[in-house]
């Protein structure tokens, strides 16, 4: 086994960090179930890609292994994270207490160690001061100093469309140097500010293009 | 502007769909904001991407433009409808009624007119019968009753780790031909059922890279 040598050297482009996440989760989840090494051609089936895919992805992380058992997983698993994860921890702040919002806080509390959720934000008195696990729900007007004073990076957006674009604005304000946004509108900030959006309705689209496609072969 | 050619031809990669997807949601955005037009270099602003990007899918798909103003963004809407829409209504359920269940159905009720919502599923008896605009949430156990008479075709998959491959094979056996699967499991379908995965950790750990990775410069 080669030690990785890219890591801080070149930043990987977006589609290759997906990857090497997704993998990890698979990862993770074959350790789960008592396995110890698997194959590239393996991690691809469970990702619907090609072995190349694979192969050239850990590769370019500086991993490859003459075992011919396949990947030591928890040696994959180790120098993957060494790519990805950031050195030190990353605090991260929920906005929009609604079912969405609720929703990712609950499934995304302790599932990595150096992603942190340390408050969720809303407008509604009735969500300010409840627990998620015991993070708090700040009122939105204590945005700025409660970002700066828990020194929160990154914000997952979850508000409903009407307030996407000023949340936004007051987030990048407020010192927020990532933004995950959930909501449809298509945001813009200043290029200093790393911006992922989802809109599941794309994820549907695809699905329903596919099946149709199928379906009229 | 020539008429789409590409129609049922040929099968577009999943990509392409995506961002055909994602630049439809953009248009209907700049129509609501009075918009006509759009050049492929705001369209590109708007995602990220650069505006050969832009221009290659639109052409890809067969529309074209010598108008000064850019798109006209009515029948780019409409050509990519022709090209990514199915041909008739989709049926769609979502296994799963907590907060992630919940808020993607509040959410996608009446997005699109294609694609609609017409059950929910759970375990839970508190949530069986009730309903989310009008939307009512069956007993698992109906599933395979309930898929044929209502012609579903896709699922929306939100339940807990532990029960998503059981569920996933229910909903194959009850004929559903695409899955779209919100879990962390990876799941194993057979060929011909469409499989899109989303995990939320993956744009989380992405946004981290990047802010890291920026921070660093």
């Amino acid at each position: 086994m080669k030690r990785p040598i890219l890591r801080k050297i070149i930043k990987l482009p977006e589609k290759t960090v997906e990857r090497l996440s997704e993998y990890r989760r698979t990862l993770f989840n074959c350790l789960d179930d008592g396995l110890t090494h698997v194959f590239s051609h393996e991690l691809a089936d469970m990702h619907n890609i090609t072995a190349v895919q694979v192969r050239r992805d850990i590769m370019f992380i500086g991993y490859s292994t003459s075992n011919r058992k396949g990947y030591n997983i928890q040696e994959l698993i180790r120098v993957i994270s060494e790519i990805i994860d950031p050195g030190e921890i990353i605090n991260v702040a929920v906005i929009g207490l609604g079912n969405l919002g609720k929703a990712i806080s609950t499934y995304f509390i302790g599932k990595r160690p150096l992603l942190n959720l340390v408050a969720t934000f809303d407008l509604d008195p009735k969500k300010i001061g409840s627990e998620i696990q015991d993070i708090e729900c700040y009122s939105i007007d204590r945005l700025h100093e409660i970002v700066t004073n828990k020194n929160i990076t990154i914000a997952i957006l979850t508000v409903p469309v009407y307030s996407a674009m000023d949340m936004a604005k007051a987030l990048v304000q407020a010192g927020i140097k990532g933004i995950l946004n959930f909501t449809t509108v298509n945001l813009r900030v200043p290029d200093h500010i790393f911006l992922e959006e989802y809109d599941m309705i794309t994820s549907i689209e695809k699905v329903a293009y596919f099946v149709k496609n199928k379906t009229n072969k």
